[in-house]
């Protein structure tokens, strides 16, 4: 444990996609402090086996823990579907994932009990998204379908793009066929993809976003455990990668709601 | 060195694309064995900056030379494009890239000397194929661009899909403009859309595949070098991998000429 109110959270992702969470955060946590590690030197995570994955997870939530963190955030839908269970009886900070808050506020936001899911291919195969909601309610029927091509679409920068809304179209179309109510976008990088997403299912489905939930729950998280910071300022946010830093700080200055510092990057295999 | 006539040849890629080399190599040396590495962990290095690739490279021809092979192809355009300069210099072993024997060829098959080059974002940032091909003829003009979602719409499997085409004609659009007669195919997938290439550039540009330029060059360099294999037999082909390896036999499956043994999983960090 680290009892440190005024320590950051760590937040980690596969690559730059969880920069959506952590622009949550700042919007809804702004006096939190933030340590970010994006491994793009080993990104993506989406089509790897789960003992990879979970390989790759420990190392980072090793370098977190370096990093004096009081709390823990596994950004990364992959990461939080197939290594969070382990990891969180390994470490002893608090751990969140991003598939459990996007899990939950389906279950309270479908009306006839039907909610679609789309993710990576890893994401999809664990069935994370599945087992959450009909634990909490085993009358919801889940429809899961891989979007692999979604976040090469959105690294080309093609997120408004007839192509893409063509590539949307047919991954969603079996979805919208199952009569779905609410759609989870269970990638990092799919919010990105939102008002194109919203064009083709319509406005009467809920689009889930769990970036926003994982906010959400990490404050009510931080509130329960009395660790919220107290004494906001200094240099509220450091970022890493494994890789080059270049292109992640075009990213995260395109995405982000405020200038943050140049990330730096670190030998990530040897945590 | 390895002065072994009968020992493989070892082949690597960032993944499964590197198959395409090793299908011409089967086709073209049919009595030589083969190591093939696929770095399914770490998939892919096209996004990946020089020092990482390098990095990656360094570890997987480690790990070849312990499987006593003979010589060495980097059948991915990336690693080749990034890391073979230097690590020519640090092994005994003969070592063939993929992107000098594609220029090669392009320099003798141009006729108005003016070659386009698609490939991955780091091929293309490195500017070797236009190095190597200048160097063999000034006034040759390379145009190159990159085509990231080439390799994600191939393992989707649309490789004869019409959104594929659309993506292909905008990624070619600008390469047509500029009236090329030679496309050099600079990633290891973009031959498995060879159909859809040759639809959208026509007939009058010859499309060059590396590949079987490459599987060309190492029978020549074995033969200079008096190591072609006079024993052939035995387990001619074995294949590893950093991640699991059931979506690799898969892969591997559709594509090769003739069955394999499943791949092996190695933990590649430890070379």
């Amino acid at each position: 444990m680290n009892t440190d109110r005024n320590a950051p959270i760590g937040v980690f992702d596969s690559g730059v996609g969880g920069l959506t969470v952590v622009r949550e955060i700042m919007r809804n946590l702004p006096h939190e402090r933030i340590v970010y590690f994006g491994d793009t030197a080993r990104v993506p995570y989406g089509s790897k086996s789960k003992s990879t994955v979970l390989r790759y997870s420990r190392q980072i939530v090793r370098f977190l823990e370096t990093q004096n963190v009081k709390a823990i955030v596994a950004a990364c839908n992959t990461a939080s579907a197939l290594a969070l269970d382990t990891i969180e009886k390994e470490v002893q900070l608090p751990i969140l994932g991003v598939v459990k808050p996007g899990a939950t506020v389906a279950v309270h936001t479908t009306r006839n009990k039907r909610v679609g899911v789309i993710a990576t291919e890893s994401t999809i195969h664990s069935h994370l998204y599945r087992t959450l909601i009909q634990a909490e309610d085993p009358e919801i029927t889940v429809f899961g379908k891989a979007c692999p091509l979604f976040v090469p679409l959105v690294e080309e920068g093609w997120t408004k793009d007839s192509i893409t809304r063509e590539v949307a179209g047919r991954y969603l179309g079996e979805l919208l066929e199952k009569d779905i109510d609410t759609l989870i976008m269970g990638c990092t990088h799919y919010p990105l993809l939102r008002s194109l997403l919203r064009e083709i299912v319509g406005e009467k489905v809920t689009l889930v976003n769990p970036a926003y939930e994982t906010a959400q729950a990490l404050k009510r998280m931080l509130s329960d455990m009395n660790l919220e910071n107290q004494a906001p300022g200094g240099e509220p946010y450091r970022f890493y990668t494994s890789d080059a830093a270049e292109k992640f700080d075009a990213f995260a200055a395109s995405i982000l709601p405020c200038r943050v510092p140049a990330a730096e990057q670190i030998p990530i295999e040897e945590y």
